[in-house]
């Protein structure tokens, strides 16, 4: 076996929605909506499969999708890319992750990472090479200290990997934040590679803005969009890249030798989605809102102090609020196979020393019958 | 960029494919077939868009089609395998390459490759860090020289990477060829990795015989399976791993970092696909025999030698046999753009030098008046 990854285990998302399975309890670990996204959308994949394409679309992706996601970015952010050559689709925003620390790294390159950090970030980036440098952020607002991110960046830096919004925290990262880490990728002459699957998903007065639309970053910045978080559709596995010519060339060497490509019914159900009005997207955000405010209400009745969340499917709270004394990771235990409601530890997204074991992530893109029978289940076990 | 992968060039089949749209010529480069695969797979995928489930899916596949993987390994080759712990499921072969490559190497393990081999293999070995042993078959009929395999394995062998049938020679392993390879593999303790896509395209009095299915290869062995070629939709990119359950789970390592999942639907179209009855399987050998024999026949009426195709979707034509004295790629430049019919160079499948510059791969699973017209086109041009 790799050593490397051998020496990880099967990731937390299985393990809990196995758990949760075996006890019949309502998973609010595992990030996935329980309601497929539009209709129209899949219909259109539909008819691509009894109608056609099905045989190898472009490597690089269709070009129909690749306009669509040129005329995404040009729409939301200002940002302006030539469809044939700045954009690459992959087969899920995973394969995208990878694609981009294979392509990318040369082994002994430093790699920035925020802590805590999602599951698979760690894996490829050891995989392919590269030494990680870990900024621990604080919780419960998780904020970025100075002295962390200056000591992280050296002139071995070859990129930092981003998410924001940021699961599992739900933060969603400021201007001024992204200022100060455009400032230290500029420093040591690096790249920045964005996860930004939950674009979409940003509440209240949060805005995202990609790392991409800072000055200077244009050329050294990648981002990596989602349709399944996109369009409640996490099943279909399409994502896709975005970034200057040069860099997602380097992104398609890697591509071109992991998956090749991604099926073209699901391509241009996808091109079809992204292309829709400026109301599917408001509907997505203020449904889910309600959503996060639902759940967030009903656990602050039972005791539970929650940490701010401005983005994502995630909510997490401080289980030592209600006076549970220990870890997040027995707690999840518990309240998944006791209470009937399955979670996510966040000391799964911690590699160091001393993470924090106090926080469980909740996911709240569930029906709203579902969310409040979690929180009666919790309500009556607690 | 990573420095193994940006020394490789966009893959053949690409630049062939884009020359071949760009002077309308016919594609007989890159191999996919012309006619979509079953209505009724299609039917069943389209269904499952539309009534879902449309979220992720297990990370190892649905259990649909594991078991369905599960019987046919079983129904054609007699091996049992537990549904549940021994199959993997992949978005396409080439993820299912990428996933046991870098989930079995180590930097500095040796792996063993046939040359002329398919164009993914060696930057996926190097990437994962491996280092290739080449053993070079000789044509016309690409025989194993025992000296060679001899010299190619060593203590530090970590595996031997097989095609059968053989990409892009058309040559089917006998069961002598594996018991020589078997030897090897259980002389350095090593696996063997067998990328078997073309398992149901085998013709006449070949047979197409498992690595892992002879003595003492059981638990050593994992076989890479394709629902884009056994079912004529290689757009789905739905690939499957069968194999003990220690190598399948080291290799789960690797693919829950790399898509994670693949669409369900797809997922169970191919279920449905794989339990299709014997007719079915019939039927596309016999379908695949007959162009092979519609293609050869034309091409030798020009003068063409073509070599020995007891498999796959590709048939080789000696291009010195009509008199043709630049090298294998001007041939296929030559008439793709004069004659508008394209194919693909043997020498892009080949690593070390002295290659062979003779032959070049014609696809044959295309409708036949369109076979007819490609060989109209040369036999007009030459
Ligand atoms: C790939 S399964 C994990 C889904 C997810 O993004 C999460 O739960 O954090
Ligand atoms: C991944 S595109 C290449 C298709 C193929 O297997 C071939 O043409 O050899």
């Amino acid at each position: 076996a790799n050593t490397i990854l051998s020496g990880f285990g099967t990731t937390i998302f299985t393990v809990m929605s196995a758990l949760a399975t075996r006890h019949g309890a309502i998973n609010l670990g595992q990030g996935f909506p329980d309601q497929d996204g539009p209709e129209d959308i899949r219909d259109v994949a539909a008819r691509v499969l009894m109608d056609g394409p099905n045989q190898y679309p472009p490597m690089m992706g269709m070009l129909e999708l690749r306009q669509a996601v040129a005329d995404h970015n040009h729409r939301f952010y200002g940002i302006a890319v030539n469809p044939e050559t700045d954009i690459l689709v992959t087969s899920g925003a995973t394969e995208a992750l990878a694609d981009c620390l294979l392509g990318l790294i040369n082994p002994g390159d430093e790699v920035v990472l925020f802590e805590p950090l999602y599951d698979c970030y760690l894996p490829l980036v050891l995989r392919a090479g590269g030494v990680p440098k870990f900024v621990r952020l604080d919780p419960p607002n998780w904020e970025i200290r100075e002295d962390r991110l200056r000591e992280a960046f050296s002139e071995r830096t070859k990129l930092v990997l981003l998410n924001t919004p940021m699961n599992p925290t739900g933060k969603v990262f400021t201007v001024e934040e992204l200022q100060r880490i455009a400032h230290y990728v500029q420093e040591s002459n690096a790249y920045a590679v964005c996860d930004e699957v939950y674009e979409h998903l940003v509440f209240g007065e949060a805005r995202h803005v990609p790392l991409a639309t800072l000055p200077g970053m244009g050329n050294r910045t990648v981002r990596i969009g989602s349709a399944g978080k996109t369009f409640s559709l996490t099943g279909w596995k399409v994502g896709y890249i975005t970034g200057c010519t040069d860099l997602i060339g380097q992104i398609a060497k890697a591509h071109q030798f992991v998956t090749f490509t991604t099926s073209p019914a699901l391509q241009l159900g996808v091109a079809y989605g992204l292309n829709k009005g400026d109301e599917f997207y408001t509907d997505l955000r203020q449904s889910l809102e309600g959503k996060r405010d639902r759940l967030k209400t009903g656990l602050e009745a039972i005791g539970f102090k929650t940490a701010d969340c401005d983005g994502t499917y995630f909510i997490n709270a401080d289980i030592r609020s209600i006076g549970f004394e220990g870890t997040d990771e027995e707690f999840c235990r518990l309240i998944t196979t006791e209470a009937g409601v399955a979670a996510v530890p966040v000391s799964a997204f911690y590699v160091g020393e001393g993470e924090e074991k106090h926080f469980v992530r909740f996911c709240f893109c569930k029906q709203d019958a579902v969310l409040d029978q979690a929180v009666q289940r919790l309500s009556e076990f607690f």
